[in-house]
């Protein structure tokens, strides 16, 4: 109340604030911006927030975030049951679909093993990941996790727990980003780019 | 759809992307923390949401944005009655508030003159600040508008209604802001620096 405004303005910025990468300043400019909305445009902001949290959940089969269970992609036939993409998060699978490149199906660990923050492999998808694969026509297992210690780390694991299946295991490419720099690009990514060199 | 996930999230992101400064890829980021969100905390967001629009209305006095009528700034008896300072929003009061420098009043424009976006003075709160001057015991207007091409003209326009009523009129200093650089600072910054120089 010390800047004369209103106690349900300050409990705003406050909500406001709690969102990653939104500080003090940001908060205002969004709540000033709220305050400027036909309320019919906050109330349907509102209504999503709930929906959202109310009504989405894990897929059953593959663990990616749905509202009907099987997710379109698990329940899309045209997919190709022999490809599987195996990725930490939901919005993995959102990035991989807007490349419209991958016509398999994924799986979801829902997070990387990361001793630091106590997570272990049983804290993730990995067993239903087996067990999947266990009565299924996959092929090849696509280990999409990121190219980080973490990542890494996850994708060895797996892939050690994968191969006793006779399931061929592959890793999303490392090297340079399209439109990247040589000079300005890291060593290790460099090296990776050279190790990962394919012939023309 | 296309990307396998729900509607409910798509409502979100779509409803999210409205903010002002929030893309594709912010909205996303947002969505993902949200669901991440025990449900008691986005309850507390939506309902923030909700409330900040239904409760807060302007100042009758000041214009600026409160839950009670008049706002907290208006019914402090420990304000100078003398000192008005003129903004154009109620987030520049805010602004002001925080130097806890200013222990006057305040008035808030609602907007600045603007002939481009079809907003001419009686658009303004112009009218209600004349007559608050009329019956009051400001002996000083300070006009506190920002220091670009609307709110200069908004300045000047302001000044020539109010100096006949007899009431001292002054603008906020432009310079080099603190911390600054010579070096860097544009044309008209450095030559409103050199012409509002003081003696030390």
């Amino acid at each position: 109340m010390k800047q004369g405004f209103s106690s349900s303005f300050e409990r705003l910025l406050t909500e406001l604030e709690k969102m990653p990468g939104v500080g003090r300043k940001t908060a205002q400019r969004l709540a000033f911006h709220v305050l400027r909305l036909p309320e019919a445009d906050v109330d349907a902001l509102a209504t999503a927030l709930r929906d959202v949290k109310s009504r989405i959940r894990p897929c059953s089969i593959c663990f990616s975030i749905t509202e009907e269970d099987p997710c379109s992609i698990c329940a899309d036939p045209k997919r190709d049951d022999k490809l599987l993409c195996v990725v930490e998060q939901p919005s993995d699978v959102l990035a991989l679909e807007r490349t419209s490149e991958f016509r398999g199906r994924y799986h979801v660990l829902q997070g990387v093993i990361s001793p630091l923050d106590n997570i272990g492999p049983e804290e993730l998808r990995i067993g239903e990941l087996i067990r999947r694969l266990k009565d299924s026509s996959v092929t090849e297992v696509i280990l999409g996790t990121n190219p980080d210690l973490e990542g890494e780390a996850t994708a060895l694991y797996v892939s050690k727990l994968i191969k006793p299946l006779g399931v061929k295991v592959t890793r999303i490419a490392q090297g340079l980003p399209v439109g990247g720099d040589l000079e300005y690009a890291d060593q290790v990514t460099l090296s990776r780019a050279l190790e990962g060199r394919s012939e023309i």
